[in-house]
């Protein structure tokens, strides 16, 4: 009987500004990703999103991303790897420490933005990541993009990883996704969505915007909270798994 | 035989920003209060902080404050009991990680400027930040102004505390520092800052600026690091307390 | 034949953070105050506000605030009277110049939050704002609460005064509005607040909460756009006003 | 009878951190760029700055930059054109404010950090800027790399242009600075830079890192202010240059 973890970015509310719907959206996932006050979220954000989230009995996890609220951790900004490594340890500390105040273990950690595309294809990058994650808590999953450099690392570095797999997005013949820039790149119709869920858990692979076939691990799927119909979308995927036997359920930490 | 220790702010440099003499500092004093990202100081000013108290050999705190950069935490912002709880526990959490991942354990808590201040007289505000500091860490001990309500708090939450007094200060008959908006705030001469000291590790005891005698403990003493003459002014300071045969120790943790 | 000005805040979103909804609002309104970075807004966001407000043929005004995206500008911050007067300059001048090289003409001020309520009752502060909009350019029209420190300041300044009033506050017998901590400080239902603003603008009286009535100027009725029912309201205050002959119109520039 | 302008960098303090030494170095130079509190400063080093500049009688130019102090605008950030449109009209439009409410005139721009050094490079990007600088004010003097794109963009948009040259630094063979990377980057003695002005301001050419000459042509020589050598530095460049009769003067506005 197979089974898969369903997560989503959470906390991504700033102050008075109000992004995402973590509320309905925690009754349907089974591990979520907090943002830790650098792209999005605040100390008041994050006390908050931590309750919401052991209320809900989701997994809590970090999602750590580069200094810049205007931008939404989205921009790439030429940094070293030393300030990635400090940045990681910062984040990770502050919403560890956060989670362990209310009683709760920080679970996961999955990189936000310009900063998770950047791991998942430098080598260097995703061994900083995959390092600082293992120096905070070397019992912490490291969640990814499925096939990607920053996987390779977390496995080489000896951390348990879980690859990540999109609904909505399309991929190409190297496993990437396809950059938004591409007309082809997003899937709109929720049941092609599910469709290409589906078929990456039942049989281990994609089919490409080539038309080929390719391998993908899938360990959870990332559900996006933000767009308009992320909640019924999200009811949609998850009947449809559950109706090929599939079933939602957290991943094991190490 | 008596003993003090002798603590100072450190870590206040922001990116190109460079703030203090933290490297001659750490040689004099015993323990160091490390910015956490929020007043001053950055994930990578962290990391390099902890390194060099490692290498001094001194006792780490954190430093929190105000989340105000421009301001340096020193202006008042009107936040609620939870926001401050939360700030606390955010800043608390990224300095311990930051030290851990060295192999460092932090050691107390120190609030910073208008943080310092508010919790020195509002008892809700204080047991707040009591509260805080328990929650990241029981064995922290907390450093407020010498009989404020913030060590008061300190000790009723169960918090081992230091009691802290100033060298280069004028008290007033009810123990609170001389607003330094009053012309008699401050002791310029390193001579009679020497002696206050040495007076109050002495005798328990403080002559204010109206000429009375009032109680004052002292367990460490702020030695500020950021004036022209900071550092010939702990070495006098230190000259002075040895010959009186008071030695600069470190406080030991719970 | 009687008129009033309708005013919004505006371009209050902040890079990936939506909030309001000024497309609708500009349809109704006479008058719009712009964001300026400091505590909502940044400087896309205000090029698209002033682009909106040029199509909809509304008179532009800056919205300066504290700069504390976070604290949305509402938290005090301590700051002194040379620090208002600079933080005024910046936002204005940034604004003016926003708007000046899309070829529209700036033609009022309104400060936001806790700077607008600052300058309410504190006739230093009041004063300083009035300088700062005058230094920047004599014919730009300031908005303030009615009846406050923050309008007599700019009349003895020289400057064009726009009295605010509220649809949906209450008032007080001294012409304050009710602080939003008291039960009764808000009006819910529609028709409640229609008839409060005719009330006024017919009769130059408000009803306070202690039953009494009190003279009350009003040149500009602030609507504010982020409440759920924020354009069904605009539309009914508008219906009713047009009712009983009171026209929506901008103020006229000194 | 020759002349030349010495321009440096100015107001990059930020709130309680101190940067350069403007006091000293505005007596020697006849231009200053004003950071407008995006990369540095802030609303009151802004006016401080304004006012420091228009006593010693230099002409005041905007030094706008990315929002990034941490980075202190030297980082990268993937901006599109509109973006940096509208980041340099903000800033430019907060400073000319600033200097006309001192009854000052925005005399010149130059880009700072890794924006002059995109506009020196990316054609786009110099177009977009040199667009931005005439939309505020035409009779504005841009001032960038010499040779560069961006000097190139301010001409074909009618712009006058002053073309920067740089004492301390070495030139490759294709006019463009050689990388702060490379070991022979920087000239270290006093005497060589002066030399290299000299070169340059008599014969129109440099030197280059390879042995060969180039043109260079040179309207203004860039001062740093933030080395420790600094002001001993300008002091002998100015006598240096003063000997052989050119002389340190403002460039004239279009």
């Amino acid at each position: 009987m197979e089974s898969i973890d369903l997560n989503c970015d959470a906390g991504e509310s700033f102050g008075r500004y109000s992004l995402g719907n973590d509320k309905e959206l925690f009754k349907l996932v089974t591990s979520v990703n907090v943002a830790c006050g650098y792209h999005a979220g605040d100390h008041n954000i994050m006390a908050k999103t931590v309750k919401l989230a052991e209320e809900n009995n989701v997994s809590i996890g970090a999602h750590p991303g580069y200094q810049d609220i205007n931008g939404f951790g989205r921009r790439d900004m030429s940094l070293s790897l030393d300030e990635i490594y400090n940045l990681m340890i910062y984040q990770l500390g502050a919403l560890k420490t956060m989670a362990e105040v209310q009683g709760v273990k920080l679970n996961h950690v999955k990189p936000h933005g310009a900063l998770y595309n950047l791991a998942a294809k430098n080598r260097d990058v995703a061994f900083t990541v995959a390092k600082a994650v293992k120096a905070v808590d070397d019992k912490l999953t490291l969640y990814g993009l499925s096939g990607s450099e920053l996987c390779s690392a977390g496995e080489e570095t000896g951390l348990k990883v879980a690859h990540e797999v999109f609904a909505d997005r399309t991929y190409q013949s190297d496993g990437t996704l396809t950059p938004r820039s591409e007309p082809n790149a997003l899937i709109h119709r929720t049941n092609e969505a599910a469709d290409q869920i589906l078929h990456i858990v039942k049989h281990g692979k994609v089919r490409t915007v080539n038309g080929d076939e390719i391998p993908l691990k899938a360990d959870t799927v990332c559900i996006h909270g933000d767009g308009e119909h992320a909640i019924p979308f999200a009811k949609t995927l998850i009947q449809r798994l559950e109706k090929e036997q599939i079933f939602i359920k957290k991943i094991e930490a190490k």
